[in-house]
């Protein structure tokens, strides 16, 4: 094990943090907020860590092989949300840690999940906020990736950890040097980010809650700012947010194609049909079925429409935002939903977003070789002695691709039940078998809301329950490995 | 496509049930029942259908494929459950016919799924009673297997059949003729059930009572003959039938090496071991659970575990008797078990007894093999390079292996989510996702029970949900293959 390399590159996370801390401090500053120190204090901690890691260990060998590449990826998530977590708590804006550790993992996971009630979300520090928001944006494509796309000389590190962080079964390179690719991937995503932001301030969104909300959908997260999410916003307003959700859902790479003007290549994609094709059959199934439900927040069919498209994008783009309220003391939330729509959204969670977007989940092109591999068994059950290939995206799935994939599957279904187990064991008020399932499927598939009491807040879960929600965010986000490996003792012991 | 096997083979599985109906007719006719006669005319139908399609269509090519195989299995269990249905609706015990296949897919598929309430089961004539318990047992053991059992010369229909009917990922052959393996198998299935029967009895049980409960328990069916399925009998019945429970969710092969006094080999099953170490842990978690939760059936120590071991030994054999009342209207349903107990319970439907039992779900081998396979991924995620072979009940894991399982897990998860979508369309009173959830798993696991208002019955669904969770059961029973395959117009067309 090459621990130099480790915590020397964990080192360079460090000092990333705290220049990124200091974009909100300067925001809290200039509004004269109470807060501004607490971030400013929070970066000089990482400053600190940073320049002792950097300085005092340095690797005479810089090879990283799979093993390195997956735990300098893990401890470097836990490192961010670890300490990126103390504003909240020297501000007092969150006073318990554990809370605070919740919240930030819940941001760079981007999940979306809170702690926090509607009032408390009100009454924060914008800087706060800000940085809460700001967590998404970071978490959306990656801390790793950032690293690798401003770091000068980290040619030799290789796909490796390129791999660990980026969503999906395969990482495409897009150009041949991986620092180009995540140059290129960065590039996509401030440019998107930007046009959100316009787009929502034309449509009459505030400036800030138009930052906030960018940074929201851009990283899949679902972080809001009012207590009712996006509920409050004109229709303007949610229908751009829905159409950026569906956008951020999509391989990046499809993009860079469009950039690059190879249109045919782009739109060949079998991902991206199947992802756009599950959104038009969920958002009509969930559009009839509200409309004819007839509730409140859905009178007639524009708003049915709206509502429909809006939770569907939300929930496969595994963002999480609400365009109805959120607290279950209103009479219409995700509770009062006909249960077509609620078991519809439910499965959605599991799907999420395509292979090298920010959403999270399973992923649409897992889910799609997961059907191919099917296919090929019930195939195989029926003619014993043939033999045929399967394709997808115009290539032969090896025998191991397809393995890969169902293996993948079962691991993250028996994730899924150990946390459901778990919060099992938790007697907070009014959490029930649903709310249980929801949360746990919602936090390790980075979406954020869940049903039953739950649809308001993560609040009620005890400290156990929070800690296991925490890690179950960073292992869905992270694609399972790099978490479960680096706290395997197997990964430790010298073979 | 042999046509004609497949119908001469349906012919004498028409004979078989015709001769099987015999018994409750007798039954009936000796109590002087009015329903005797809608016994003994289902007897007639089938025996001329079973002497039409014997008779009349004599297959010169005795030869049976994969796909002949599934198919035969395929519409055997479709025409016993459709035929068997009969007595219900000619004695207009059950007047809709869906309610009565329902009713009689569950008997068959051993899953023990009710649409009746309690004081109509109570209240029905006892020769229907005991043809509903008696379809468990027939079912346990499966119907082909009784055929090839007892037919003469069926020695060139192979193992094809026998392994689409067969539970688990594999079926040995305990000695080399397929048909002396039925025949074996069929001996210890009925030994056991007269074991248990005689058990009852000296604990009390009345006659009528103690066949039906054995039936019950040795299909791993669960339907019972009164209200409030087996909360009504003594301590001592309610241990018997737990301990039986157990029993038949063994491989039975385990038992022939006993017979045969190869205790090593028999004891050195890992799957033995698993299943029971589940057992072990999972009841004494549900025990203390229900202790701490202090609920008005489990008052002290005894109670508490009594019912925890029940409950976890019903659930996880797939045969779905409670030892605490089952109706909603009752204070103390399984409803009012805490969180975890529920948790765990759910759990333990998916995984279900051994393969080579008569219990339903995953397959405890399945679950294992899908655990090395997982370990064996992880493996390869740290050690991209490195190749290391798994083990499992002493045997090689080969990839394919693994891969068929994985895929079967892919499978088996996607009908499951189809299930819950579709039933999620029914309005019917009182249904949440939650309790539409576990009908879908517990039928597609053969298990019976379910949460919320379904824990009473399925009475409330419509007569999609019905049909849909009637085909769900013998999707379970069959192992997915056989009926998805014969209702693939892909199977039908020539290649």
């Amino acid at each position: 094990m090459n621990y130099k390399v480790i915590f020397n590159t964990i080192g360079k996370i460090a000092l990333i943090l705290a220049v990124l801390l200091v974009i909100p401090t300067v925001l809290s500053a200039s509004l004269l907020e109470n807060s501004w120190w607490a971030l400013l204090a929070t970066a000089g901690i990482s400053l600190v860590i940073g320049l002792v890691l950097t300085f005092a260990i340095r690797p005479r060998n810089k090879a990283i092989f799979s093993k390195e590449g997956l735990i300098i990826v893990a401890l470097s998530w836990i490192y961010v949300s670890a300490i990126g977590a103390l504003p909240f708590v020297l501000s007092r804006a969150i006073p318990n840690y554990i809370d605070a550790f919740f919240e930030t993992c819940s941001g760079f996971s981007t999940t979306g999940a809170t702690i926090l009630t509607g009032t408390q979300i009100e009454s924060m520090d914008r800087g706060l906020l800000f940085w809460r928001s700001f967590t998404h944006w970071i978490g959306g494509m990656g801390v790793i990736v950032f690293l690798m796309a401003f770091e000068s000389g980290s040619a030799n590190r290789g796909m490796h950890i390129l791999r660990a962080e980026m969503p999906g079964p395969t990482v495409d390179k897009i150009v041949p040097r991986a620092r180009s690719t995540a140059r290129i991937l960065y590039l996509l995503y401030i440019g998107f980010t930007v046009v959100q932001i316009i787009a929502l301030l034309i449509a009459g969104m505030p400036v800030f809650d138009s930052f906030v909300h960018a940074f929201g959908t851009a990283g899949t997260g679902g972080f809001g700012i009012k207590a009712d999410s996006i509920a409050g916003y004109n229709p303007a307003c949610q229908w751009i947010i829905a159409v950026f959700m569906v956008l951020f859902g999509i391989n990046f790479n499809l993009y860079y194609l469009l950039i690059m003007r190879k249109f045919r290549s782009a739109f060949k994609s079998q991902e991206l049909w199947i992802f756009l094709g599950i959104i038009v059959v969920a958002s009509t199934a969930v559009s009839i079925d509200l409309a004819l439900a007839d509730l409140p927040f859905a009178q007639g069919a524009s708003e049915a429409v709206r509502h429909g498209f809006f939770q569907v994008a939300s929930f496969i783009s595994t963002t999480g935002y609400s365009s109805i309220p959120t607290s279950v003391a209103h009479p219409a939330n995700i509770n009062s939903f006909p249960l077509l729509s609620k078991a519809l959204l439910f499965l959605l969670m599991f799907i999420g977003g395509c292979a090298g977007s920010t959403g999270g989940g399973l992923k649409v092109s897992r889910v799609a070789i997961l059907g191919c591999s099917v296919r090929k068994e019930l195939r195989k059950v029926l003619h014993p002695r043939s033999a045929s290939a399967v394709k997808f995206e115009g290539k032969i799935l090896t025998e191991e691709n397809m393995q890969g994939v169902t293996r993948y599957f079962a691991l993250y279904m028996l994730i899924t039940a150990c946390t459901i187990l778990i919060l099992c064991l938790d007697g907070g008020e009014g959490l029930t078998l649903e709310s249980n399932i929801t949360a746990s499927v919602s936090c390790l598939n980075n979406i954020g809301p869940a049903y039953g009491v739950v649809a308001d807040g993560y609040y009620m879960y005890n400290w156990l329950s929070k800690i296991v929600l925490s890690f179950a965010m960073l292992i869905g986000r992270l694609e399972l490995y790099p978490i479960l490996l680096t706290f395997a003792p197997s990964t430790w012991i010298k073979r």
